[in-house]
């Protein structure tokens, strides 16, 4: 018999015949999951959900694999055989690296309110009987006499209205004109999460809240520093160093939104406005603002509230009239990426208690209890990024992204399926899980004395696992060694230590924790159960997490779309209790028990 | 016996014995009134106003030359003997052109209200216990929750803050932030007067209403042409013209700012508040906004209320949140300095019918009549600039300035007393108005048929009148011929006929005009007798006419001191009937009647 299978939220679907694997389906759709074990149920990467229809019952292998979610419909997709119509879900973390972005860009669930509306204009022509300024004339056409035109507005204006014969579309923002277009002009919208490595753009429907295009670039600003100290750094030691970054990121977000208008055939006068988010030194850098106090302690931002501006003055292509909005910061490095991830991930809706971590260079963590509302940043560094680990490298083809240790035999899993080139961020995460696992790296992270194991050689100082050997791998060989390990301690410890700290300031215990919500590249790629395995999360069951992949991007759609979420932003930032790490007696110990591979 | 007088408004006093003249105590005192007849009571030039104190008898020649105006202490200085203390004003007119500018700068007889007011500020440092950022710091002690921080603000506040250890003196507009800067600052405004051939500035205390300098300078524009048709053709034509003119008056303003600064002691940055006003194309051009609209009919301006921008937006180094305010345009022709003109001129508040002239290239003229206001602009030329006049000049050194011809013998009076160099405005309508008097020309402007005069002589196609001699001024001959006469000629036509049509449409006639009222350089230096004897003023008794000097450039500073002044301007802008010219269907016939001399 044959059967129509449902993908979502990608919206593919294909006919199979029953008995097929959901897997094996998928893969010829071509849609590429996880599947680091080959399709033999052991890796249990393949995640996906039965939202509707009929498949076969759970294996034995599912049920030490899924336990309690197979009720919630949860199965592993190479052992769930089609046996009606399916419906479908897949979750991102399912998805190679490679297919992920595909899922973002969907539109979201949430009613446009957004900060520009288009009203009609139609005005009789000026004459020697009708001797009005044009300004005048639109304000009377729109029964608004106190209308204000911004002036890079009014230098338009005259011409605007005569190249469409008085007759147009005319955007407001409350009072403000933004721009005349002609009729039947779409508003767009964009939206950027400006990280401190990588840059997210979406083009967005205003009217409809369709996202039309959405595209990524590297952070220019990595040429004057890495993360964000060298930036500050730079920005504080150099006569025009601020400048310098943000002409830099002005200019690399400029072409970002042009690419994507060209990709939506449209031009940047259709942008009437803008959501930028970012952290802290991010926003700070971009707007031009100080950094010097930002880099000192008690490390203060300039501005904490939301903040307003013209787009022109920044030097962005869009309608003359457009401004950038920029969520609030909460905290010198809890900036307004984390409150549109709060927005973006949905967090503030869920029951009970919920810890949220948006895990890259710094680890922005929030903890919801009852009423209360704690969040910290924590150092966590770079090794998720592949920095600062030997053959680390980012989510790039050919990095290897899972890694699984099974009977001796290690199976990798590559982005786009290219031969080994190196590790990125969720494939160390697993290598390290692995070896902690299978007892070959002991839980202060050192190899185990005396082991021998078929990929273990003695290198320089200590042994070295080999992940992939050279005359198997083109010659290109990989290795993982203690001081690469360590590297991954320090990151772990960071985000333990500050969700400990947050636990304790709540006075709720780990297990008390209902939801973990995981955003950011990283955190959407991540095997939960080797976080978990390495103590870099608390020991809670797997269902208790979900990966919400890029929620600052998210958050700063929708509020783009939606005056409402700005109010609820400007909320979070009053209520969040911003707990600084540093001055927490704690701190130390704690951090120096979570070094622990347990 | 010794008496002491005191000269007004610029404030200077000296010791006199009795029976001397005011004349000869002013120039003692280094006053140089105007007395081209060399102090024998016949060119009338030296009038001033006896306000108190004891001075001899009205002379008969004065009687002849003032009439009823004695009765108001009017005398000729030349004439009024000192007989006890005396307090003697010196109206503008009576000062020749050096010494006049002394006269400006006064303080204004206006309560300041500015725009922008000062508030202490004193913070308490930030710590570990206390990580507000520095906005939230300064709202809090404020005690302004919705205070607005604008990017260039907010750009300088960290370090400001952090320069005056947190204690300092903030400066607000509304509930905008300007800047904060040191205790015990002074806050200080610029008022411009943006001619299209000269640029005049004034710095001033906001608190006291003080002005502490002026200065002028040209207008760079006039590189690009020299009138207002001319520049917006550049504008149009050129791709960067608009910008070429644009960034041409915004330096030159930023240096007069900066010249007027360093001359009070003071810094760009202690500027918080500027307003600007200029004839519409000045107001447009200097705004960046588009003149195309403007330069054909019906000639209308993209704005006409009032415009705010950011003094940063428009490249002024001034604080950081400083503002520019430009008054509101009335008409394509008659601009933001007409409305200030009616501003500074005081004449809305005065009795009965009032005409008021601002004379210049474009002349425009106000006619107040009841509860009707109108108000036109007229294409004056620039004769009285010295342009298209064969040896016309600006009014500089050595420029004759007045002219008295008596019983054969022609009287100059020149610029500081330099040799005669040419002919400036006041000097070329005297000289006008003295040859249509002796006969020596007739009412259509050519040469009396058949007359001879010592200083008539045959030229090329027509006679020509000799104003000084080569051979008895240093080898430089001065005339005057008939094409120069032509040119005084449209030039006072064009004025009377916009006069005429704004009497008929009032429906009042010429002898019920209370008060004329007469601003502008050329307005302030002219003889108003010489203006009624070719008909250029309706024929009205001396007294009757009020010379008020630069009322643009003193309703700018009142604006700038007062936001009342502001809301008036704003009023007038809306009561004014625009009445356009062109389309006037008397226009041609009464300029055509006008051109007579008569």
């Amino acid at each position: 018999m044959t059967f129509e299978v449902d993908f979502e939220p990608l919206g593919r679907r294909l006919p199979c015949q029953s008995g097929e694997t959901v897997l094996a389906a998928a893969q010829r759709l071509g849609l590429v999951l996880n599947a680091t074990c080959g399709g033999e149920g052991v890796c249990g990467r393949c995640l996906v959900r039965i939202m509707a229809g009929q498949a076969s019952p759970p294996t034995p292998t599912e049920e030490a694999e899924l336990g309690g979610r197979i009720a919630n419909g949860w199965r592993l997709a190479c052992q769930a055989e089609i046996q009606g119509d399916l419906r479908v879900h897949v979750p991102p973390e399912s998805l190679a690296t490679a297919q992920r972005t595909q899922t973002e860009g969907h539109s979201l669930p949430i009613t446009p309110h957004p900060a520009v509306r288009a009203v009609a204009l139609n005005l009789s022509a000026p004459g020697l009987d009708d001797l009005r300024s044009d300004a005048e004339r639109v304000r009377a056409g729109l029964e608004l006499p106190d209308l204000t035109i911004p002036l890079p507005v009014l230098g338009t204006l005259s011409n605007d209205l005569r190249a469409h014969d008085f007759h147009a579309t005319a955007f407001l923002r409350g009072t403000a004109l933004v721009g005349i277009r002609q009729v039947g002009t779409a508003a767009l919208g964009l939206a950027v999460d400006l990280g401190t490595t990588k840059l997210a753009g979406y083009l967005v429907d205003l009217a409809s809240g369709e996202t039309l295009a959405s595209a990524g670039a590297m952070n220019p600003q990595i040429a004057f520093g890495e993360d964000v100290m060298a930036r500050i750094s730079h920005a504080i030691t150099r006569p025009e160093g601020g400048q310098q970054l943000q002409m830099a990121v002005v200019t690399a977000l400029n072409d970002l939104a042009r690419d994507l208008c060209a990709r939506a055939g449209h031009t940047g006068l259709d942008i009437l406005d803008a959501v930028v988010v970012g952290n802290t030194a991010m926003h700070h850098l971009f707007l031009g603002l100080p950094v010097r106090q930002l880099g000192l302690a008690p490390y203060l931002p300039a501005e904490s509230a939301a903040v307003e501006v013209s787009a022109r003055e920044l030097g962005f292509d869009f309608a003359p009239g457009a401004s950038l909005h920029l969520l609030p910061n909460i905290a010198g490095f809890v900036g307004a990426d984390h409150v549109a991830m709060l927005l973006g991930s949905g967090m503030l809706d869920r029951e009970g208690n919920v810890l949220g971590l948006d895990i890259g260079t710094n680890t922005e963590i929030s903890l919801l209890a009852g009423e209360s509302h704690y969040a910290c940043s924590t150092a966590s560094g770079p090794a998720f990024e592949g920095a600062h680990i030997r053959h680390g490298m980012r989510a790039a083809p050919g990095a290897i992204e899972k890694v699984l240790l099974r009977d001796g035999n290690l199976l990798l899993q590559t982005i786009d399926g290219r031969p080994p080139v190196g590790l990125c961020g969720s494939g160390i995460l697993d290598l390290v899980a692995q070896l902690r696992t299978a007892g070959i790296i002991t839980s202060r992270g050192g190899f185990t004395p005396g082991l021998s194991h078929p990929r273990l050689r003695a290198g320089g100082s200590s042994p070295e696992f080999i992940v992939a050997w050279a005359d198997e791998n083109e010659g290109r060989e990989i290795t993982f060694d203690r001081r690469d390990v360590n590297e991954v301690q320090l990151a772990k410890a960071a985000m333990r230590a500050g969700i400990d700290i947050l636990l304790a300031r709540a006075g709720i215990a780990e297990q008390e924790i209902d939801t973990v919500i995981i955003a950011g590249a990283f955190g959407t790629y991540l095997d939960v159960r080797s976080g978990t395995a390495i103590g870099m999360f608390p020991p809670l069951a797997p269902e208790r997490f979900a990966q919400v992949g890029n929620a600052a991007g998210a958050g700063a759609r929708m509020a783009l779309l939606s005056m409402e979420k700005r109010k609820q932003a400007a909320e979070i930032a009053r209520r969040v209790q911003y707990v600084e790490l540093t001055i927490e007696k704690d701190f130390s110990a704690r951090f120096a028990r979570a070094l622990l591979l347990e």
